[in-house]
């Protein structure tokens, strides 16, 4: 399926940098794009044509498949910048991997390993700039997969534009979230595409993450669709939960994504003798654990916030408050992956990939 | 959360027509594009400059929400041109419906009935030699959303683009459909997204639709999530099953998309006093049936192929043929249906809409 001759990347930079016009102390989350970004198109059969270019509008025709039948998928990842000015990946491979796995699952032909490494590492060198010192700041980064052919016929595309976007992100703290578990909306089937990084994914949280926001919760922890007794994921990151002192998380499924941040958190729990049960977690042991004050934490995992403890929880309208915990595995774990991501601490497990 | 107040529709004509250079009996179904097409923008809260303008590529950014977070919606709908060389549309109003539902699902604002109706109406107008007469010919209308918001956080756009495109299509009869009855994949979970029209859904449906390809059947009977036992829809038709002479479909749901062919099947088949029954259709029931000569057919339905004859299915690695009905159930609907559409019949329901 994948063209296996490398192709020459072709790099053609911007005559200036926006760099200057932003306020790097004031960012939005994703909203802001460093000079340049990379695309490569799928098409006759083979990725053709890898580009290095100066960040900018698309064209593209309205009858492109990605606006009708959503057949995208896509990655998350950051950049860092240690103290002496090296810049860092955190486990890229697993981004790599994961989007040729949702690519799959979203009928997308897989891209070339060689080229994505390539790709990734020069233009994160070109943008180096875009990355700055300091924990927590990073430049996100947004590989993504679209389907390109043009017509309105509901079948697999037979072109596909592969790109990646770089975002500079700030070390923010936006406080512990409060969440409320679904008993009627849902976020995947058994069978669907909730394992895949597939665009629709996104999409189809939105609405019943807003009825929560009306109801004062920032997230909806997502349980099984066929009886919603069965917790899975938090929002868009992987949900874990403190009973005592075993860690318990909902094991990798078709309905759940194989998070790095997830699989980064268990790696470093078991090195510390931390009991992990990958297993499902059942609505009401949580809310008994909870009665019974059991429940010591909550906390989503993810590329974007790392880690984001859980302040309170609601379920069948009843809400259950959780006590910070300044020196909970939340905050523990937080800080010993943004060290191990900062090149601020050793890197037992082998995750930092040096770029520059 | 729409604008009430009536926005001037902007009409700007394509210099010359591309109609020249397209073979009408030659047609792939949605590939080819009529002159004009409609834009119409919301930002600031509200839809603004509805425009007609010559059909041609968009220029947005390839950070827009769309890409990254398939937060988009469509619908199909068809104008027919009659022997005296009328143009009709076929329940508009359904389908003006369905997008707001299907964009409430996704959180996208609605759109206001008048600009849509008057842009609908207009856009064919201008295009109306790209109808063509004859039984089966028609332009494929496609109405879409698309969130085009620039940034990579997953939250619902504030910007979007509504559009619709047309396409002509050509009256086709690719034979009779072998399905695959789905075992393991599904298409929607309760609580999801399945009912409404969103980009994702049919993205999602090519990979498990290649597989069942590749073992000779061109589409896929879904069933429910949980457990597989329910049949719910025939790739991106609903489905009918005829067991003797009673017709059974599965229920509207939030799982199934509430169909206009699918209801106006129903209403034609009440009228003619058959029999029925929209509950769950169970898959052991149809094997039952087919076992014992009580199914006699059974057809997908929906706005491209209004009705589509299965020749077969497959059950656990079990075919079960079915005898074409030349006076069926099924080709009986479609003549009525299509008779209807192209005004060579009475309107007993008031399903036509005169365009001009």
């Amino acid at each position: 399926m994948n063209s296996s001759t490398k192709q020459k990347l072709d790099i053609q930079k911007a005559e200036s940098s926006r760099i200057g016009q932003v306020d790097f102390n004031n960012l939005t989350f994703g909203s802001t794009f460093s000079d340049h970004m990379f695309e490569c198109d799928y098409k006759d059969g083979e990725w053709q044509n890898p580009t290095i270019k100066p960040y900018g509008p698309l064209t593209i025709s309205p009858g492109a498949k990605v606006f009708h039948y959503g057949q995208a998928v896509f990655e998350g990842m950051k950049a860092y910048k240690d103290d002496d000015g090296k810049v860092w990946l955190f486990r890229p491979e697993e981004n790599f991997n994961r989007i040729n796995k949702s690519s799959k699952r979203m009928a997308i032909p897989e891209f070339p390993k060689d080229i994505f490494f390539e790709a990734l590492t020069e233009l994160v060198k070109i943008d180096k700039e875009w990355v700055k010192k300091g924990l927590g700041n990073s430049l996100y980064i947004r590989p993504f997969v679209m389907a390109t052919q043009v017509g309105v016929s509901a079948s697999p595309s037979t072109e596909y534009k592969f790109m990646i976007l770089m975002s500079p992100a700030q070390a923010y703290y936006t406080g512990d979230v409060k969440v409320e578990i679904a008993e009627h909306y849902s976020r995947s089937a058994n069978g669907g595409v909730g394992a895949a990084k597939a665009a629709g994914n996104y999409g189809a949280q939105f609405f019943p993450t807003n009825l929560a926001r009306e109801k004062g919760f920032q997230q909806v922890i997502w349980t099984d669709a066929s009886k919603h007794e069965y917790l899975e994921e938090a929002g868009t990151m992987n949900v874990f939960f403190r009973v005592n002192d075993t860690l318990l998380t909902a094991p990798i499924s078709d309905r759940i994504l194989d998070g790095v941040t997830r699989k980064s958190v268990i790696a470093l729990a078991k090195r510390d003798n931390i009991t992990v049960e990958e297993r499902p977690v059942s609505v009401s042991e949580i809310v008994e654990a909870a009665k019974n004050g059991n429940l010591k934490e909550i906390f989503g995992a993810g590329t974007a916030a790392v880690i984001s403890p859980v302040s309170a929880f609601s379920y069948h309208d009843t809400v259950y408050d959780l006590e910070h915990q300044d020196n909970g595995f939340a905050m523990r774990f937080k800080k010993e992956l943004m060290d191990i991501q900062h090149n601020r601490s050793e890197d037992p497990f082998g995750w930092r990939y040096e770029v520059l």
